[in-house]
């Protein structure tokens, strides 16, 4: 029967020069060979060993790797993943993630070895991030934002060869979510624009669920192979570190203060806006929020994040219509992602990304940031410690404060006894132009180029003050601090979301 | 403040040969100049008229453009569009709309004064493809299955220059949906592709919803520009023809054949899953279904489709767990997906691409689908009438028939005193290699490539016939119909879903 089918379309190709171009059917398969066998069909991703899929994506020397960092402290894949590429031999890989934390010290080992050679992360923490500052790599780690992650991959500048994306639990074709199985991570937002761009997507799993595993965050059409793994991540460790909760009188203070610039910003108005960001007086400054719409009979109509369980509360009891999830920062959070039908998971790209046709942060009102240096122009730092270490992320910090109508940088004026306001930060992350105001336990300053909130902040009795006399205040409690000494040697490049070079990291000066 | 952090950054560029190729930062908003301005910001997308949108788009003469066929019969967005470059004077475009309607009629005027030269669609009815099955191209139409479709734009073939998506909502920065608003189509499983692949997308809507609008089916990372218009579509003729519901006696005792044979095919089986195309025959075996399940104990995982009002039914009684939705037929599967949590929205990507990575046809163990003609090899014809006019669409049929267990096909042995078991095909659309079962009003053929098929539904009793005693049976009762008579002129070229040719469409003699 197919005989004469193929015999009847030679005559027609040779007949017509108008199908020159066009290729004459063959058979039902053969553009879908899988189809052939029902094996084929069904279990075609399906792969016995991680080894096996990494062979069948054809993974090469010098190609980029990628991992999302939805676990935050509790990733299990990104270690997993390179121990094992290392135990096949690759050479001068570059890992793409999203983020790096504590818990990936072991990539030291593999940085040595030379199996990577090149990193893009949002950050670092830890034993990793004090070796890179120590001069371990040869070629500068790219620190990059959320949204700026995006651009890098969309320019190509980030070419992903095989996206490693761990989840909880996927069905037999890969589709995933981050609200089922054991091991929720809540949502999948940073892994969504790797399993959109890779061209090749492996994905890790804990458990399998029927077909089809829905709602579906990564869907079957971006998955090549799929591998069951005893770990991915633990999500109790999500929380740890920068999401964490505090009971800190003195961050308390900075977060009630927080939620009094919010309400007397202009912008406290009914469906508004706010995003509150990782640091622990961000995050605590939700709690002050509730009474604060409660007597205003404010509403907001959306909350963007980084959610966590404050935000959550806030959502429950009818105050914030939606949330609009790109990482979820603690359990309570993946839980309102499983169970309210108001709480979305968004990817990054439409998150944060400046050359996306259109983010989220572009419509927030207020937003909450916090700062390891704010110095006298608002410039922000959050990648290097007072010793001039990295030990932070640039997350979405640089995105939202350009494009939120108002950000606010909330932080300690000393910790540990180190002045936060500062003349020149080590290390600029967000410009200076795109902070609204600054909020320490000593005192409030607002950017001159923000003189309407200043008034009313003013109006409203807050102890507004310049960032100079927050800076001489700092300086009078805890005098100068010596000047970190730094190598020439470039560890890292501060990359801002457009993808230019905002900032260097230099290697630091081994202590005589 | 800008000025020092640009001297800073010239000095590093300079001294820092390691920086080469990157480019030094400017201003927050360089890479996203909309936010210097919170009109720009918020208000970038949206557009007075159409034309407006169409001139920032920067379409050009020669340029392709697309739809989706989300209203079916009740579409308001094509011909109003056309209209418009029409009267802009754009020549030589290329439609490229994933399906043609009666309703469509309006567009022989702009292929005769050439703002039309090309066209792709999945199929077309009414006086545009009477005219075009009568030589008005100069260029053949390609006609393309609904995997197909998406086949030919991820090679480039289909390189959509703008897409022109009408939808009932949005909000201002292109959140939409096919449920919220007036006219609501449900499910935006075609346009979510032009969404995705489209290089410029002009969303027209009738309404503004508040921002967020969720939940999201084109998410605002996809959508360009946005403009207000009176109508998009009338939701209330998308069951108008071929997704319309039979009282036909001889569709309901084929439907009830249909029925039996799922029933009694190996497949009918706890988890199962099921699709029954757009036909009346098959729609209406739908309520056939009901009765078996229950007297068996079976439930379906999923119905994938083409989702109507019989579908819904059954998932409403919790015979279905799951329903995947490509397009919404009627009313009733549009307010399912709104209100169902376990009704969901897929792409034609998702759906029925063989280049994809996965899509839910490949998990289809039962289809039904219709078929204008069906021949002694169990070839199929879905797109052009025994006057050999087109009057048919290619759909997701060949989709289907290739990926599922078992392609089921029902329709009458005689239409209209014309035999629908032929010889050969008109054209054949669907290979009879994917076709399984026949069934008839007269009786049910087995294809010999499914032997224990054939033995299953003869040991159930079922009036199993050869293919040849139907074809026999229905000469016996109409007679041989007279050769249609075509002209040497290629008016449509049938692609299969890899994109090969699997035939072709001639121009059809005019009557003397």
């Amino acid at each position: 029967m197919n005989q004469e089918l193929i015999k009847d379309q030679l005559a027609l190709f040779q007949s017509n020069p108008t199908l020159k171009g066009l290729k004459p059917f063959e058979s039902f398969c053969a553009g879908a060979p899988y189809l052939k066998d029902l094996q084929q069909k069904l279990g075609r991703k399906m792969v016995q060993t991680l080894e096996e899929a990494v062979q069948r994506t054809g993974l090469k020397d010098g190609m980029t790797i990628s991992f999302h960092h939805g676990y935050r402290e509790g990733d299990r894949t990104i270690n997993q993943v390179v121990q094992l590429l290392a135990s096949m031999g690759f050479k001068n890989l570059t890992l793409a993630a999203s983020s790096l934390m504590s818990c990936n010290t072991p990539l030291i080992e593999h940085i040595r070895s030379g199996v990577i050679r090149r990193i893009y992360t949002s950050g670092m923490r830890g034993k990793l991030a004090e070796a890179i500052s120590n001069g371990l790599m040869e070629e500068p780690v790219h620190i990059h934002s959320h949204g700026g992650r995006v651009h890098l991959i969309q320019s190509g500048e980030i070419a992903i060869d095989v996206a490693f994306l761990g989840v909880s639990a996927c069905d037999e074709f890969g589709n995933a979510n981050g609200v089922s199985g054991r091991s929720r991570c809540g949502s999948l937002g940073y892994a969504k624009v790797d399993a959109k761009f890779a061209r090749n997507v492996i994905m890790l799993t804990e458990e399998f669920l029927p077909f089809p595993n829905t709602p579906v965050s990564i869907s079957q059409d971006q998955v090549d192979f799929i591998v069951k793994v005893n770990e991915v991540g633990d999500p109790s460790k999500i929380s740890v570190g920068a999401a964490r909760v505090t009971s800190d009188p003195r961050e308390l203070l900075i977060a009630r203060f927080a939620a009094d610039v919010i309400e007397h910003s202009g912008y406290f108005k009914d469906g508004f806006s706010v995003q509150t960001g990782s640091g622990a007086s961000s995050t605590a400054a939700t709690r002050f929020m509730e009474h604060r719409m409660r007597k205003k009979d404010v509403k907001a109509a959306f909350a963007l994040g980084g959610i966590s369980g404050g935000i959550v509360e806030l959502h429950k009891k009818g105050l914030i219509a939606k949330l609009i999830d790109t990482q979820s920062f603690d359990a309570d959070a993946t839980e309102s992602l499983r169970t309210s039908p108001s709480h979305f998971e968004v990817s990054t790209n439409e998150y944060a990304n400046p050359s996306s046709k259109g983010t989220y942060c572009d419509r927030v009102d207020v937003v909450i940031l916090s700062a390891l240096e704010i110095d006298i122009n608002f410039n922000v730092n959050v990648l290097t410690g007072s010793d001039g270490v990295m030990r932070g992320a640039s997350g979405g910090h640089c995105d939202v404060a350009a494009a939120a109508n108002l950000a606010i940088v909330v932080c300690p004026l000393i910790r540990s006894r180190i002045p936060t306001v500062v003349n020149k930060v080590t290390t600029i992350v967000t410009p200076g132009e795109c902070i609204g105001v600054l909020v320490t336990d000593h005192g409030i300053a607002v950017n001159p180029r923000r003189p309407e909130v200043e008034q009313r902040l003013k109006d409203a009795g807050l102890p507004v003050m310049s960032i100079a006399q927050l800076y001489a205040r700092a300086l009078e409690i805890s005098g100068r601090p010596s000047p970190i000494e730094f190598l020439d040697k470039i560890v890292g490049i501060v990359r801002y979301r457009d993808g230019s070079v905002i900032d260097v990291v230099r290697q630091i000066k081994p202590m005589d």
